[in-house]
């Protein structure tokens, strides 16, 4: 019932961030976080025009500063201010293993239910009052931060001059909420879970590893393990790959956190503030969209992302090809970011 | 350590069988069932042309009575001498929890690694010794059914003269090994399995919701999910679906015997007879082969199905479309039977 500590939370792994209190946040579900922390990690000049980029389940913002970022890249720190913000239960901003503080009511099993509508509200709030930001040129993320990207577009189109959500939706599916459902059995039926009240992620090492071997499963493609892609990455076989790469990076992380961001995808839906009706919510948008999923995505698959982005006034479609599929987030293939950096590029150069 | 008792498999759930003992059968992996008995459905009189039907995981020939065969069929007993034989480990034919008598010492935990070879060693002794079948008309089946059929058409080219291998492949993939393998994992890490030395299914229950629920993801397509097609089978929401179709369907069944088929499953492989040459094994097939995957099928996906297709000399594709997916092979949808009859129908009026 008292948080606990978790050695990779920490910029050992997560390089140089901020911890920034927004104060209380209450919740869409009920309840509130009595001092919510968003970790932020910023590139470039405060002076720039900002960009938001939003994370995805179990990412935080390093994938970002190894990959996304830099010179070379759309997401360019020379040309933009860039502030990554890392989602709430991710393990960095506020979360249900280091609910500590004012927050410890809300520690380990006791932590309040979030939704893609709670993170942002608060990421708006600290743009605007830490740092004074009132409109972004650009809102950007993948997977839950695509669902977060919607979320701002949908909720503050005022503020959104350009959105680009990544291989996710901004209602999520039926069968993605079965798929996650799995994710989250696989942890929650490890005894070592105990309800939530385990005393270190060690505990429930079987079930993250269940977890991480879902993620084997749906995370890349049939053609990815066909064409035996890892052995590019460096793995002699599949084992060796699960091993050596899905199983540690999951097993190094809090079941609670996983299972707070799992929740919250779960539910992803901007059709919350039409009473259900995704076309009049997504008709709200006024930013300038494109919607970029991932060709071999099996839980994003790219005709539920076209069915949305046809609800989208200037919106356009980009489909990345990546043999990864959804995992083609991590940036791996040396052809991906040059797509993403190509289609971003394009929107960021688009007058609005 | 002995045989328990399954209600599920009787003829009340699976209509009238025989049980066939074939003697002891020596298996690949070594050791031998003792006394290896197949479960056996025969439609059509015996003079008439044979024709095999071999079955899939978890299902047995029930499945092929009350939607595969009949006079308004391609399968039809008027025309053709039609035997479904029920896999080893399908719980009706020799399998884990029913190893008694003879075979008490290879009972629940006990039971040996029977691999897809093995089968069709039995069913070949099978229709040669008791039915005097020397060459079939056509061997067919679906999933694990089309491993069978592919290793029939391999290992006995001389005795098969045509072959529709439906949703299944010749050399099962790697992601098929991975997927199969959560489903092992969803079983066997319920405490109720006690390493296979439950004394009832009922002790696996939570293990077999779990394996259900992964069906759920990868057995249909994200479509069946997003157009709710489960709603025109009479379920309103899907978790009606999974607690009144996918659940019941396989906690009824037995952990042991569903792990042996699924292990099986995992290792279906014809180049086994030519050291690993996959084109070598198909190119041994002489049979008139038309290969059928199903176009939404997330786990024998058609570009995997073509990759085999074109290594067999007198062959076709056919892909049947079903927004079902893998288990559009339940036949419930009414546009598939036309589909599949129409292709077997061809096949079986193609001169050989």
């Amino acid at each position: 019932m008292s948080a606990i500590q978790n050695p990779f939370y920490t910029p050992e792994f997560h390089g140089e961030y901020e911890q920034i209190s927004i104060g209380r946040l209450d919740l869409e579900e009920g309840g509130s976080i009595p001092d919510c922390h968003l970790a932020v990690a910023t590139f470039g000049d405060p002076g720039n025009p900002p960009i938001l980029v939003t994370t995805w389940y179990s990412g935080t913002h390093q994938i970002f500063r190894e990959q996304y970022v830099g010179e070379d890249h759309a997401l360019d720190p020379s040309r933009y201010f860039i502030v990554v913000v890392d989602q709430i239960g991710s393990g960095l901003s506020t979360s249900p293993h280091n609910a500590s503080g004012a927050n410890e009511a809300i520690a380990m099993s006791a932590f309040p239910k979030v939704r893609i509508g709670d993170d942002v509200v608060a990421q708006e709030r600290l743009l605007r009052e830490h740092f004074g930001i009132e409109t972004l040129e650009l809102v950007t993320g993948g997977s839950m931060g695509a669902q977060q990207t919607y979320e701002w577009a949908v909720r503050f189109p005022d503020k959104v001059r350009r959105a680009a959500p990544i291989a996710g939706t901004a209602q999520n599916t039926d069968h993605d909420f079965l798929y996650t459902r799995t994710l989250m059995e696989a942890i929650t039926a490890d005894p070592g879970f105990a309800g939530g009240e385990y005393s270190s992620n060690a505990d429930v090492q079987a079930g993250l590893e269940r977890h991480a071997r879902l993620w084997g499963v749906m995370g890349f493609s049939t053609e990815f393990w066909k064409q035996k892609v890892y052995t590019a990455l460096g793995f002699d076989d599949m084992d060796a790959f699960l091993a050596g790469f899905l199983q540690p990076y999951f097993t190094v992380r809090d079941p609670n956190d996983l299972l707070t961001m799992m929740w919250k995808w779960q539910r992803g839906d901007v059709a919350r503030h039409t009473g259900g009706d995704l076309a009049a919510a997504l008709g709200r948008i006024t930013a300038k969209t494109v919607v970029i999923p991932i060709d071999e995505d099996m839980f994003f698959p790219p005709r539920d992302c076209v069915a949305e982005q046809t609800m989208v006034k200037e919106s356009e479609l980009r489909v990345v090809e990546d043999v990864l599929g959804h995992l083609g987030l991590f940036a791996v293939n040396p052809e991906y970011m040059p797509q993403i950096d190509r289609h971003l590029g394009e929107l960021l150069d688009t007058p609005v």
